[in-house]
């Protein structure tokens, strides 16, 4: 077991006890002080999300004002307190979370001194990112993990089968984009250039179809027809993927025991003897 | 067997009778009551549903009026005989289907004494949930009970897999946002909040794609393309688990006992003498 | 092997040769004609369908009047043939491709006596539906046995599934046609009736989309979202179990093999004793 | 082993070496050289976009054609060293890649001597292509073997299924035209013709939903709702297809070989020796 480089051995009891509250997440009060911290950046994201809402911010204005600088306040003796508590505080300061923590609170006090709030308003967005230091805890949620290992065992599929999808948007896109504009070349509906056209691609190939962009010639029409069913009939490619990577992980048939001989692995749950010195283990009965 | 504390026995001969045709399905003739009943409620669902349509109410009012006050009197009288029928009658009038059975036919003796149509309507639309009473018969249909099984198997990994969808809604959604209002704030072309962006994140993801919110700025379009590529990929990972989840239902098809005499595993469930040797297993019922 | 009431066995060897190549489709002359026909029915009917677009009528009215009379008379000699080979004309006449075959032809003489294009077009597309008497010839294709013995033993679960999403489609619909209503009614924007939400709720639910009825009102849309996320994510349950079911139907880990002793089925592949009477077994290496 | 047609053993060793950059990949030059040119193949198509886009054409017309003759005179210097480095020029020139590649630089040098920019560009874009010579590269990527297995596996049953939702497609197309056009055919707002109502069918089959063709009618409503319904519910047999034939893809770790002295089976590929018996079996290698 390594050493963690935040653990406060050796220091005061109260300090060590505040550690454990605020970092760790096993302990009783570790547990509330995490619901608690979810809780209150949740309430602050749905006020931040409030406020963008036109009624909304007219006729609560004074509210969420108070709620804003409530959460502010005790985002900012959070701050403090993890700056307090780390062993490191510079180098928890310019980790990617202590940017996160410093961004929550700072735009509202810059808001007294600084006009913009549009552009404030943005970066207040960024406490969304805090919840990701909580929801450590969905890991812990029955099965998280199944779905994490599922996604784990096929990234690499999906991800060529995502580039493979890339690469025959941008095809069918361009072809459509020399199709409608074959005859006459009619901008402003949806066909003016490659890009906008590789978009129409993909809309129709996830079968998402906005209606924003349609093609109106006969040719152009027969490729969406096409195109939307081949992204229908292929989906089934890394379903079917994932589908066997999942009965795989769920079916474990083979033994963690190791031959006591010449130590191989992976031996069915009938062996009784190592199928590849032909020696006597210990896991099959007689 | 624990008792049932809606079974009437040792109470008027009739009474045990009507009790089992209007509250046990196993019998012929509550068959026939469930069938009925099924029916009933569903012409009358269907004449609620008419009566919202302008052209239908405005030519067919008479005779939607007669079928209206025909259920209402039929159910009505089943109301009572149901508050007749079971033991403790102030224990059904305040359970759910209770209520319910009580709301689907207060409104129509309300409208004679009151007005506001539109508010009753409202009301006597509860008549659907009745349905589920009776649709209880659905579990004896084959299959319903492997989807129940399966759904049941996997409610852990797709609630998880739901909110992880939301989450990265309300992501894709915020930025989504901030990005369509960089430049101009237009207003009124559907990313006017985070909320409606959130919105239309969803129906991007799940390649609904109503167009009522479009992105129009490039990067708004980029967004949309890779939310509705990873809506459409993503999809994969649940269908997955409930593949492997179901194949794992579907397959409990041998038996882990070994053989007394050779050892050998894999028997089929109802194997009396090993596959292997021939010799008589314990398991076998004679 | 019972008598087939079509076999002409005993008649004029012409007949009964012709009878082979209308009839059968295992012989190569049989193949041959099989391939014509379709060929032919899927010229008639591209040219009904290029009929019914307005500019193509107008430019090449000639022409299609020219097909259709070749393929009228084409069609009706076959239908004749028919008629005249098997044992048994009106069982033919009367059957379900039998009146097909006759509709097929019928409407184009009608024409002459009677006007009413449109309504004979109508009639003449059901040489459609003669496709699939050919098209038994699909089920000799690789593949398709397969897709029919998955949607065959599914059957019973996707209608159960189906029915479920109707229901659910049902509820959904009469909520959001209440919540849109409810403020201010305001007809001619999507949610005029019940049926018309339900509609719009399978069109949500299924992610199609189309966006000619789209909620506005914020419970609206956030029912509209969940919706989409539930039919998003629910398509997992059929599609699990048919995998389950697929992986099952090309596993077949039994043998068809009876014991000669009990005739029990159900063998496992290395069964050397019955597993019910403890029978030594033919199929067994010793 | 057979000769290779393009191997160009026993000449100039300059030329050879180069030849092993140009068309080898597993030499680390042979590397370098394909990722270059996946690059240069990159940024010109992605030039070739952007010079469609009519805000990028304008402001950056200079910078384009300059990028535009830089590739141009590098891929035609690729084109005349491949033309040279071939033992059979010929038989280059006219494969399809060479034609590819000729075509990847003609259009700029006639662009010079004849106008038109429109058309040339239209075959420009065919560079496109090119790219796929050196995304032979992808099947070394971990996975995409795994998904080509699959496709290729499953490709006659996806055929097939990819057929019927096209007759079921021209089915549901033709009826909804007769549906919707029986009352009054008002021209002019999308089922104007049998072809354009199937490419409704297959847009609403597929759930793309663009919102372009949409039903007015009751019936024509009911049809789009449940064609949707199918086309959401049958995606589940492709997918199952694929997914049991992915579980047999993933499972090949048993052999089908008896133990010589106990007869077991279900033996993993690399036994050596029986795990029931301990017996030294005939397919290990020592």
């Amino acid at each position: 077991m390594e050493e963690d480089p935040n653990v406060n051995n050796g220091r005061h009891p109260l300090r060590e006890k505040l550690w454990r509250i605020v970092f760790e997440a096993e302990t009783p009060s570790g547990k509330v002080f995490d619901v608690v911290l979810l809780v209150a950046i949740g309430i602050s994201v749905v006020a931040v999300m409030l406020e963008s809402v036109d009624q909304v911010a007219a006729r609560w204005e004074v509210q969420l004002h108070v709620l804003e600088w409530f959460f502010t306040i005790l985002f900012s003796v959070e701050y403090v307190f993890r700056l307090w508590l780390v062993r490191r505080p510079m180098r928890y300061a310019f980790s990617f979370f202590g940017i996160v923590d410093l961004l929550s609170c700072l735009p509202t006090y810059l808001s007294i001194f600084l006009p913009g709030a549009q552009s404030l308003l943005v970066i207040r967005i960024l406490r969304l990112l805090r919840m990701f230091r909580v929801l450590k805890m969905v890991q812990h949620v029955r099965g998280a993990d199944v779905i994490m290992r599922g996604l784990m065992a096929s990234r690499a599929k999906i991800t060529v089968f995502f580039f493979a999808m890339l690469v025959f948007a941008v095809i069918v896109g361009t072809l459509t984009y020399l199709v409608e504009n074959l005859g006459e070349a009619v901008r402003g509906r949806g066909f003016d250039s490659i890009p906008e056209s590789i978009y129409w691609a993909i809309v129709t190939m996830t079968t998402l179809g906005y209606g924003d962009v349609v093609p109106v010639t006969v040719p152009g029409k027969i490729i969406a027809a096409f195109t939307s069913l081949t992204g229908y009939a292929v989906i089934a490619v890394p379903t079917g993927i994932v589908s066997a990577e999942m009965v795989r992980a769920f079916r474990p048939n083979e033994t963690t025991d190791a031959c006591p001989s010449c130590g191989c692995h992976g031996h069915l749950p009938d062996a009784r003897y190592c199928r590849k010195c032909g020696e006597r283990m210990g896991n099959g009965e007689e």
